[in-house]
């Protein structure tokens, strides 16, 4: 298997992985090779990281329009491990790799039906003040959260 | 040719076009048919139609966020008379067909780089206040940029 | 209620609705007035359009692709009727509203959690011979899958 | 400036870059924080390759779904370095950054009208045999094509 930057022991990653969204791939969301397009999984990641942060209690639905610090993006990855075809049901997996003042590294895994593992990825989330575009240090109670699991 | 409902005479109606804005079928709008997938077309119809918009004065570029009354879309068709492949280049003519109180029929017809029209489409765009939700009447100025045409 | 072409009797035509997929509205599918983008309801139809059939039990998964005949969309239409934001579940009904030599006529129904129709639409699936590009009639065994309902 | 693993001198690196497509920011492209969203530069990504790898002389347009040998995506990055909004003239920036046996790494970066940057990217193409799935080296042809560069 190749070497991936952000994962050291492949197996123990994989294993520290418990929350997942199923999502079922869309006709739309094929190209004209017939697999999955290169740029659907960020919109994958992106599902599940809002349903994972809204489970962890973070910005609970409708919220995310009243509130003064929102969440960015700073960089996504994704490692494409094996091809994936229309129709096929996947589970997107989420998990918090690492906490930082006022971010967090994010991991991504795609398995298929079959457990095999066709995607992984991860991406910095950055807490900005909606006014000043700053970065802002996590609440304590934030942390807390997020410590939770 | 089949007909469509909302054209009379197909050469009167397609000579009167006149704005369009050219754009390139990209490979992640391809479907594993080959094909431009279904719902791409109305991408290319938003694009077209703002850009409409702004020529004529309308919703200049940066104020669309801070206006009372937006622009809502009312309904959409879309009618495809020939397939289209990654790597066209159409162009996304764009047309006011009717002026309402307080909306306007917007038509659309796309035609390929050897002018055969592949699609043709409308729709219908109410201008309602953000924080009634209720529908607005065109202002003089505002019919009066539209009249210009 | 305004008037939709394609419908008669509303009350009667949505009670006629039994096939649907739940769809959770996804972030990416959003715009900056903070509503479903209006290009997305299209995504949802062919999503629901090609589940339904698989359901009646055309085009198995994976087969789509090795098939001489395929289902190419001919028209499609929609009205919206109420808005839709980020993070609402969906119900995307779909039924076969009328048969015809060599296409179908699909009507589309969406659903919020509350029951209030959000969103109507329709289409024309015709079957293509993928060699010849021309239509092709339905066979007696494809009818009787759509008679079924 | 922040750290992005694959510049080492960020001056050096953006004069290194050549070939542009120019994109303008679709209403569609942006979510409700008004912001383009995260998923999207990757499909500016696949468009610029694309017609940097056309410009190259490799697959050249209507070859793609004939060739034996299609390249397949890897990985692909993406940093965030400024917040892009609608309607923006965004310059998509592409270069071969280093060639493989049957790889080549390919370099993004992407500039506002004003020449901001505002997104950086990579990405492994591998050459892939359709028929075998397996990595495929790039003939003599091909590479001078690269070199060319």
């Amino acid at each position: 298997m190749k070497k991936i930057s952000y994962i050291d022991n492949f197996e123990q990653w994989a294993a520290e992985f418990d929350f997942f969204i199923p999502i079922k791939v869309r006709f739309s969301e094929t190209d004209m090779f017939g697999h999955l397009n290169n740029t659907v999984p960020f919109i994958y990641y992106e599902a599940a990281r809002i349903e994972y942060l809204n489970h962890l209690g973070f910005w609970q639905r409708g919220e995310l329009h009243e509130v003064e610090a929102i969440p960015i993006v700073a960089d996504l990855q994704c490692d494409f491990l094996a091809q994936v075809f229309f129709g096929e049901e996947l589970r997107v997996y989420v998990k918090i790799a690492q906490v930082g003042r006022s971010s967090i590294d994010i991991h991504y895994m795609v398995k298929k039906s079959d457990d095999t593992i066709c995607l992984t990825g991860r991406g910095t989330l950055v807490k900005i003040n909606r006014k000043t575009g700053k970065s802002e240090p996590w609440t304590e109670e934030e942390r807390k959260l997020m410590e939770k699991e």
